[in-house]
């Protein structure tokens, strides 16, 4: 098949090298010609272009920019796509996605699949990034059929897992497990890097292990992918933001009345509710024994 | 060296296995005879009993019990151990460990190796835990100073990263990274179980992905050590939910505002400020080509 990508960042990178390995025809656009070079050079894709013109072959286009630019990006695909090509998109919102890309084109899948590093770029692009993660394909009642399947089937061959869901479902959800976390994660080190105590904090610095690293790692991940979930999913993410704090004043009111009962209790409860959110694939580095894909 | 080891879960299982390693005499002492079978059949020491008798023998011993049995523990020990016999600890508090031992025993040398796993117990225990990891040792102006050499050494054999500091100043610095953490993934995990629409917890359940495991981690582990850090570091701990509050307060305002300038200036603060964090040898699994350990 031949596969367009439009966005040569750490997801465009990486659904190039995973679709080439699979024997797909990658073509790949970028704004920057120095990203177009090392995608070639990186072999994710087999060619690129600085102009979307490329895209005009395509079969089936991933459109990998940054949210903002998703709708903009099918605008100047119209004039250059065959009619019969199916657009999707891999943006961590889709409720605004959907709509705006509503009108533009008929052969539109809303896609997501949940997968990331702290890095970013071409650089950071890997093969297998999408291997036991979650795939959202958030379709609405005027999705075509065989276009969603079409794309469910490539990320199915990336052995990813299908998830199909409403557009609003799936923002809620994601502001939950997805977005709140980058919040809740970037307050922490904030947290740290305003502690006036000089000493207490450079000290800090030497004692964080395992846990400090795990508990920031989306704090401190793409600052322009933090804002842009909070500018495209803002009700949600303040919806949940205020359900957290919520939570945070209760945890204080316990340790303030030192009711160590209700703590215990509430942490019994974290404890045992934890892995209700985690997949076989998706496990504790420290059990790596469950961490085979299948 | 005879080292004696009492609590043989995590921390003291996998001391065991190190310093068995090293060559070291290991006695173990566990209030359950389940425990000291395991503990001898996993190879973490080389005697075991539920009997604290058996550390008449040891000339360095590890207590690796819960902070509140730690004073107790010591109590115990002073009728069987030698004058000379040094005790250190493995608390992650440091202050009311220090108070409540001052006038029970004078070799005494407060210590804090900071590994962990999501999993506790002897079955956890695993050999390697303290490489690379900050051990801080948290010494006052009576502990002799040959006694903390001796520990030094120890821990130094462990390939752990040794540091020192006084322990208000290490109470205060873990409340930030390490005990802050746990409640934060706590209420993270909360946040979710507490959400009222069901459809959208039972897809978040489904995407959670790499983000929420990670940022989920502390929050979802042992209880008991969780209540143990809020109850034995409160102060401390409250000090840093309050100052962590108002960051949260701080990005929901800038959410509700739409300030989004504000926001990213924000987020590519806690980027910046991350890697201050990390060690070389406690970087992200996604760029583990730096993992090497020396």
């Amino acid at each position: 098949m031949k596969i367009g990508i439009v966005g040569l960042g750490l997801i465009g990178g990486s659904l190039g090298l995973d679709l080439r390995s699979l024997g797909h025809q990658v073509l790949g656009v970028s704004r920057s010609q120095q990203t177009c070079r090392r995608a070639i050079e990186r072999g994710a894709v087999d060619d690129a272009s600085v102009d979307i013109a490329l895209m005009a072959r395509a079969e089936v286009v991933f459109v990998c920019t940054p949210i903002e630019a998703i709708a903009p990006t099918i605008l100047q695909l119209k004039t250059h796509l065959s009619p019969s090509a199916i657009i999707t998109d891999v943006g961590s919102v889709k409720m605004l996605v959907v709509t705006a890309v509503k009108d533009l084109w008929h052969n539109f899948v809303p896609g997501h699949p949940m997968a990331g590093s702290a890095e970013s770029g071409i650089e950071a692009a890997q093969n297998n990034l999408f291997v036991g993660r979650p795939y959202a394909i958030a379709t609405t009642q005027t999705t075509p059929e065989d276009a969603s399947e079409v794309i469910e089937e490539i990320a199915r061959s990336l052995s990813a897992k299908i998830i199909k869901c409403s557009p609003s479902l799936h923002d809620r959800a994601v502001a939950l497990i997805s977005h709140l976390p980058v919040m809740t994660s970037a307050s922490l080190i904030e947290t740290c890097m305003q502690e006036s105590d000089e000493a207490a904090i450079a000290l800090a610095k030497q004692l964080a292990s395992s846990g400090f690293r795990d508990t920031s790692r989306v704090g401190g991940g793409n600052p322009e992918l933090g804002v842009m979930m909070a500018q495209y999913n803002r009700q949600e993410l303040l919806r949940a933001l205020d359900a957290y704090r919520q939570q945070i004043d209760r945890s204080i009111d316990y340790i303030k009345r030192e009711d160590w009962a209700a703590l215990k209790e509430l942490l019994q409860q974290t404890q045992l509710s934890r892995p209700q959110f985690l997949k076989k694939t998706d496990c504790d580095p420290s059990s790596s024994g469950q961490k085979s894909l299948k």
